[in-house]
This record gives structure tokens, C-alpha cells and sequence, in this order.
């Protein structure tokens, strides 16, 4: 069993008969979700919440019923990946362009477990350019604001070298801050920058880290 | 001269020949852009930036010359009104839906000007609905997040009755807080919030607010 398969599916652990499950997106909840499926297939009662199309798709295929958030008063537990985890289980997301969906769903969510291979554990943030979404309007001068608290912001392009557009009609800013020391203080700094719709930064969400030790073990962290 | 008169053209003193002028929408902020229109005929050189269509129309109308936010890297001097003007000069916007434009344009300015009529003037913030942006997606939570700190927002609507959609999309929550006695407080706790794009209080934002007194006399506060 690979350690992408062996730390997502750790993760069903978290799921319970009954709950509303936030379905995350990428390589590593991709097994989580091929799991729930087939505890779905074995009598498990949960509803889902995919946090992109992609994995509307998956958990269609594998009967596992969907709700839409709009529709529920809370989420019993979110499971996604991660870019990047740092010794205090704060988070880059976005490298798949999903952030802001995915911020909403872990925000929402009375638990968030958080499904990372060994490659996504750093000791501080800041390898993987952090993702920021901001308006197309003025994003030139957004992206000025963004440079002045310390990086070169770069336009992300989809495969045709046009600008790439989010699920909410929005750019993405890659911003590659070479040291992220105090995310918490650059999240709230990004937060108030007007044409910023949301950023990478996931700080004090996490509630469960599932991850492996250098022995390929899978390390479960509680926050 | 009418009130909104007499302040929307004492803003025109802070515009200077070669400066790049934030122009924006408004009853108030309309007279100041006439008057704008009549020096620019006389010989002014200025180039607008508009923050709305309404906006750049008047301004096209009255051959100010007009620029895009991309092109400049910086803008001199922005006038504008308010629904609301606390005795510290913080400010609700965004009756009229624009307030991205105005705040991402207001946060660009070296300086910004804030017309208003003696109505707007109030000791604390919240008589006014404050507007708050949001994305569409999942924002019925969004707007739970939002209640907790205190208001019942309310999903603006169109004159058909449907969402109303703004420049960028998304869509707009009016929340009645009784009473804002800490905007920036309530400013920061707003931007933490995923699926909040902008929110309508401007703090520590405007350098000049130009109003009228009691006895009808224009007064300037330089903040």
C-alpha cells in the first residue's frame, strides 16, 4: 500500500453513521473517498459535500449521496490534503486552484481532518508559493499591495497562457514568500488587502493531522 | 448652491494639475466631478479613474480623461462619498453596491477625500445597513458566520426580486449591526471570514472628510 493510500484511508476513521462529510480534493483524499465508498457500499449512512467537480464526480461513481451546503446547518467533519503542513498544523492549500471552496467547507466543519503524505511536511511554510485569490479588477495593483509584505506575486495561467479563472470567476496570485514565520500575522495582513478574496493559509483549522514518520508509519496528530 | 453642491466642489481644491484622481459614484461626489469637467475645460490636466460605468459615462461626457487602474502606480488624489461618517472618520460604503471598486481605488490614493452631506454624519456607525460581499457559493453560511458577530444579514435583491449581482460577481449581504462602536474590530473579524470578499467599512482610510456644520457652513477635518 502506497503512503498516499495508507494515510487517506486512515482518515475514515473520522466518519461516523450518520454525519455530513466534507470531501476534499487531490492524490491523497482521492483514497479516503475510494474507502467511503465502499463503507457506503457496506451500510454506512453519511452525506457528502465535494469541495470541487472532480470530486462531485468520483463520489457519484461510488454511490456515496451528496447534499449542497446551502442545505445543511453544519459540516460533522471535513477531510482534505494539504500543499504544505507546518510543525503547528498550519496549512498551504490552492495549488489545485479550489482554496476558497475548500476554506468554506473547512470553516464550517465541527472537525477537520487533514490527509498529507511525508513530501507536504515542512518545518516552516513557504517552499510551495502560496495561493491567493484576488478580484480581476485592479489585480495589477492588488498584486503590488500583496509584493510590499514580501514576495514577487505571479499571475497563474492555465494550460493556454491565458489568465486561469476559480470556480468564483476570480485570478490566482502564486505568491512564493521564501520563509512563512507567522502565517496567522500574513493571513490576517492578506485578509485586509481590498481585491483579496481569499488566501492559501489555513492556520488554527486543523483539528487532526494523518501523515507518516519517517519509518512509513502513519502519525496521527491532534491538535 | 444645494449642500451636496457646496461639498462635492470644495473637494475639487485637493486636485491638482497632473494628478491621477480617483473619481466616485454618488449624489455628492457628482457635483464634485462637474465642477471637475468645467476646470478641465478651462485647461486642468487630470487623468480619472472611475469605480463605476455610472462614473466613467459623466466623466466621458465631460471629456475628463479617463485611465485603467493596470496603467497607473499610484493614484494622487480619490474623492468619494459615504452612507456613513463616524466622528473618527470611519466610513460605511456600498449602498450602491460598488464597494470593491471604491475601496480597492480609495486603498491605491495617496490621499482620499470623503464628500458628504451633513445626513451622513453620525456618532456611531450603523444606523446604515452594512453591505458585505460575498461569494455566492455557500454563502447561507457565510451569512450564519456573519450573524454571529452580531446582525441578521439579509441577501440584497434586484428589482426583479432576484439576487443582486455586483461588478464582480458576487453577491452583496445588507447587515443591520445596531451599533458599530468598533468598525475596525469588526473590519478584521469580517475578512477572516472564508467566502467574505469585501466588506463596506473603511477605517483609517480617508484623509479628508468635507461635510457641512449646523449652520450650513462646508467644514473640512483633515484626519
Amino acid at each position: 500500500m502506497n503512503e498516499k493510500q495508507l494515510v487517506g484511508e486512515k482518515a475514515v476513521e473520522y466518519v461516523k453513521d450518520g454525519m455530513i462529510v466534507g470531501l476534499g480534493t487531490g492524490s491523497t483524499v482521492y483514497y479516503t473517498i475510494l474507502k467511503l465508498g465502499k463503507l457506503v457500499q457496506e451500510g454506512l449512512q453519511i452525506k457528502g459535500i465535494p469541495t470541487s467537480v472532480q470530486t462531485a464526480m468520483l463520489a457519484k461513481e461510488l454511490n456515496i449521496p451528496l447534499v449542497e451546503l446551502k442545505d445543511v446547518e453544519h459540516i460533522d467533519v471535513a477531510i482534505d490534503g494539504a500543499d504544505e503542513v507546518d510543525g503547528q498544523a498550519a496549512l498551504i492549500k490552492g495549488g489545485g486552484g479550489a482554496l476558497l471552496r475548500e476554506k468554506i467547507i473547512a470553516r464550517a466543519s465541527k472537525m477537520f481532518v487533514v490527509v498529507a503524505d511525508a513530501k507536504k511536511n515542512v518545518q516552516t511554510l513557504g517552499a510551495f508559493s502560496l495561493p491567493v485569490e484576488v478580484v480581476p479588477f485592479g489585480f495589477e495593483m492588488t498584486a503590488r499591495h500583496i509584493a510590499k509584505l514580501g514576495c514577487e506575486p505571479v499571475l497563474r495561467l492555465n494550460p493556454a497562457g491565458e489568465a486561469f479563472i476559480s470556480d468564483n470567476g476570480n485570478y490566482i496570485l502564486d505568491c512564493p514568500f521564501p520563509e512563512i514565520n507567522r502565517p496567522a500575522e500574513l493571513e490576517r495582513a492578506l485578509n485586509m488587502i481590498p481585491g483579496v478574496v481569499e488566501n492559501g493559509l489555513f492556520v488554527d483549522m486543523a483539528d487532526v493531522v494523518i501523515t507518516v514518520d519517517e519509518h512509513q508509519q502513519v502519525k496521527v496528530t491532534t491538535v
